[in-house]
């Protein structure tokens, strides 16, 4: 606290990022990101960055890199939009696009940056709870709405709506702005990005962090029709003009250029997520069916506090969150098998 | 515009930066980025990060660079921020820390960022006047206000307050938080960071985007004691948990310590500033007393526009700011002895 703050920093309730601890032998699966390295293309990339051009700005608009993104997913480049981290885009989209008069709706079991960039920007917003097998009940948000957004695959439940439910639900709030948080749709879930051509109300965030095993170079991105985009490049431009830095851009544009490192990459931790979900369930875990690089699972007998603790002690990390309807729950990230070895063994040798 | 925009979005006037053109041959003296490189031990340390620990998140309190800014400032880690360059940085300072019931006071002339980032934050402010000189006068600021902030040197003049100047300011306004942005100070200005130690009320924000060539890495920080400190790190923590990747944490890391580099390199522009300068002089200029790595010159016959125009023609860019009392002025960045002496021959083209 400190009279120098503004009433603004004094009322914030910070997001809290799963900690990165430096532990010998650590076994880390808190924190969703890839058990394999990146693609060697983007190690060349910046590597060739490491050079005198550092003293120039970037390219505030990131042209490069919105192109690739553009012509990967079928778009134009001006339906591209570029931040530092999808969490950044998030920002920006709460500012620009998701404060309305009336309620922004998200469930009450989401990402839980939603609730704290709505306090950051004063967004009016009510949670909408999941159902009781933790499920979005898409019929639950036709209220009163000044806008939706829905982590699709959800976070931390893993579990995916179809296509065809955004769809619907597109044309059910066409006058608001709906946007689908697809940080882990790659694992298994269906984008909406098709359906960005027949609805100008969509916007799609996407991230480098998970799938593309990038999460230290801060690369996400949204993607929409041009008037959304250009809605949080009007934000971005009244914050910061060059959020991606040299390394960033050149990293990211090579990642998106190396189609089966991505295919190989995902299928593995496809592969690995069914393989460890099999071996909670063996153990006694209720397993909630996942479509993204992480399972969210409890135990009939043993609280999530509890055992999160204890599979610390053995030097492996997961998640906890200490919220309503969900403490019980661990959210475990899809390890290499040698992690998900190790994590059944210390649960094994714990329950 | 679109429907789907929130008011805040189309009320923004968003920052125009300087261009970032491909022209062949190109003498860049418009966005004040380094004549030289960086530090090769820059590259070094960037390249180590094209590894496979790109898949893991960066630490995200930065605690390694912020114990190595301190140790090199004479500070604690605790009274040091970090973010996505100095803009980021300043954004975090107008929401957390000068947003008050009465108004921000900043000059006239002055980064034009800053009225940008009022009408994001809703900060209210009031301009006062440089003087007759380009100077800022700081018994102007002997008035109402709920907050300061001065970029010193002062952009885009380049004309620099000593550090008494700002001891007295500081403790003439002791109750409310007043910013020094000394994105150009390395070049001649007085660094207020050793009135941190007295002066709770001051916050000193850098980058390394000048004086450390790093433009295209995006790393700024923040200095001041550890409660403004702490009212910044709460907006970064509900904005974006993670703004600073791996290569930008490791490749900062590197240029402080390089003290030799970055001695020889900032004496090198400073030497090519007054070459520039008496150059310009000798052309007809008018040259105001540049304590920057860029300087603002104003010729007795031909206006701002018309000057830029007719130098861009000859692939020299210099930038020029179409606003009141200063549309005759160029601002322009110290280049290398080849690129000035290519200014000052298409300057006498031109005149």
């Amino acid at each position: 606290m400190s009279r120098f703050w503004s009433d603004l920093a004094h009322d914030l309730q910070p997001y809290v990022p799963g900690e990165q601890p430096r532990i010998e032998g650590l076994v880390k699966l808190n924190t969703n990101e890839s058990p394999f390295g990146p693609s060697p293309k983007v190690f060349d990339a910046i590597r060739a960055e490491a050079a005198d051009s550092l003293r120039l700005y970037p390219d505030p608009q990131a042209t490069a890199l919105r192109e690739s993104l553009a012509a990967y997913h079928g778009l134009t480049p001006d339906q591209v939009f570029v931040g530092n981290g999808s969490d950044e885009v998030l920002a920006h989209a709460f500012a620009g696009l998701l404060k309305h008069e009336r309620p922004l709706l998200f469930p009450d079991i989401t990402y839980s940056f939603y609730p704290v960039y709505c306090r950051l920007f004063g967004v009016v917003h009510e949670t909408v709870p999941l159902d009781g097998d933790m499920r979005i009940r898409l019929t639950d948000y036709d209220r009163d709405a000044g806008a939706i957004i829905l982590a699709n695959p959800n976070a931390p439940t893993g579990i995916a709506l179809g296509r065809g439910d955004i769809a619907a639900l597109l044309a059910r709030h066409a006058d608001i702005p709906v946007v689908i948080d697809e940080a882990y749709v790659d694992f298994g879930g269906e984008s909406a990005i098709p359906l960005i051509a027949d609805h100008p109300n969509l916007l799609v965030v996407q991230t480098m962090s998970k799938s593309r095993a990038l999460a230290g170079l801060r690369v996400g991105y949204a993607l929409g029709q041009a008037p959304l985009v250009e809605g949080l490049t009007r934000v971005k431009d009244s914050f910061n003009s060059y959020p991606l830095g040299r390394p960033a851009q050149a990293g990211a544009i090579a990642s998106i250029a190396d189609e089966p490192w991505f295919q190989r990459s995902r299928d593995a931790v496809i592969a690995g997520r069914e393989r460890m979900s099999r071996g909670l369930e063996a153990l006694g875990f209720e397993v909630l069916p996942s479509a993204a690089n992480f399972v969210f699972a409890r135990h009939p007998s043993r609280g999530g506090v509890d055992l999160a603790k204890s599979l610390r002690e053995r030097a492996v990390l997961v998640r906890h969150f200490n919220a309503p309807r969900i403490a019980d729950f661990l959210r475990i990230t899809v390890g290499t098998d040698t992690q998900v070895d190790r994590l059944l063994e210390a649960l094994q040798a714990v329950l």
